[in-house]
């Protein structure tokens, strides 16, 4: 990087090295040293930008999640018609998360001060990301309800339901790899993984059509967007951590 | 409790005092003194029974698992057909997991600490527990699916999203309690949780009746256990915690 007077990639660079230093030793375990350094910029810089740890960590996770709220939005705030607007929205976070495996170790650390007490971060999140997030799910739900394309699913529960099979799938891979003696997060497997995941929640979510139910199981993917075009996306994107 | 010369109520108390202690401050953080304490029982009863900390934390974890283990195989050694078995299994486990909320918090900390390195006690929690469980449940589906009940899955796939859609419920409710502006641990919701689970899971698993599959979807309970039943019971022990 070496990134010298060039202050947007240096800002760049010390919170993608924060981001990883972070999910793997938590806010206290986590060095400003170690960040700096795989970072390259000097320890001055890095508190020029951010005052101290605490407002790194929280310029960590406002960079992560306004990243994946602008690119779920981009989706929300489309005119695909309901079914076709679910699946490209669990597609596009699928592989946000596929794409940036340390954010559910990070959100699942950030949950853990949470129940700790500390809520200063995650309530910022919550108002300015997931909120507005989970609305316009709800919304979607209930359009897709009244157009008679959705079986009858409580947001409250369906939206969370989703969310689960993505983010738990990445987050208990370790473990799943010692029972299924595969490695989940191989690229072959992920795609594998996204398939299954669109599969469940179409089969759950779509009311069948009384003719071909089959079919149905078969449109996973957004119109205009080919199967084949996304998992290459995928593949390419899907290997990086 | 004050059991002295009671060895096997003094031996639960320990064990039920250091999972609160352990779920709350992880292996690091707990305090033999406090788990002495809460379960009344002296210091050195304490490491009579349990060498070390370690030890200690070991035998909580073999205490859940060894009770989850056992009341989900009540249910898949039954000869229940299999679209019953699955629905049998999935509400054991939540009602389980929604009366011993503290296990996904302990088996979350687990997790981390193998991310960390430390494999110790989740080698043997995945040798003896889970890996017994996703081999029947890998029976059970593809048993369903030979029989033409269930639609064609992954058991690798539909397993963890199974559990995923059960504990990320729990493990996420404080968060979720700040979007949805309800309490998502009150029993009345355990129990709407409980119902859009089973639904969640029988509509993406069972293959719709030409006929009738409005019907299909009631089917949420097993043979002989009435729906009425099971969720009077789920209101009894889900309030605990």
């Amino acid at each position: 990087m070496g990134s010298r007077g060039q202050p947007e990639e240096s800002r760049a660079a010390i919170l993608q090295a924060a981001a990883q230093e972070f999910a793997e030793h938590g806010i206290a375990g986590a060095r400003t040293d170690a960040i700096a350094r795989t970072a390259r910029v000097n320890k001055a810089l890095l508190y020029y930008y951010f005052k101290d740890k605490e407002t790194l960590h929280g310029a960590v996770l406002d960079d992560a999640f306004s990243r994946v709220k602008a690119s779920v939005f981009h989706v929300l705030d489309s005119d695909l018609p309901p079914r076709d607007m679910i699946v490209a929205y669990v597609g596009t976070y699928f592989d946000f998360i596929a794409s940036n495996q340390i954010y559910p170790k990070l959100m699942q650390r950030e949950m853990m001060r949470a129940r700790e007490g500390d809520w200063v971060h995650i309530d910022r999140l919550i108002k300015t990301y997931f909120q507005p997030v989970y609305q316009r799910l709800g919304e979607l739900l209930h359009k897709g309800m009244a157009e008679g394309a959705f079986r009858k699913v409580d947001p409250a529960h369906f939206i969370p339901s989703m969310i689960a099979m993505i983010v738990f799938y990445f987050s208990s891979a370790p473990v799943m790899q010692r029972i299924v003696h595969f490695n989940p997060l191989a690229p072959e497997r992920i795609a594998e993984r996204r398939a299954a995941v669109l599969d469940f929640i179409s089969a759950a979510l779509f009311v069948p059509h009384a003719a071909s139910s089959r079919a149905l199981r078969d449109d996973l993917t957004p119109r205009g967007v080919s199967s084949n075009t996304r998992s290459v996306s995928l593949q390419k994107t899907g290997v990086r951590k």
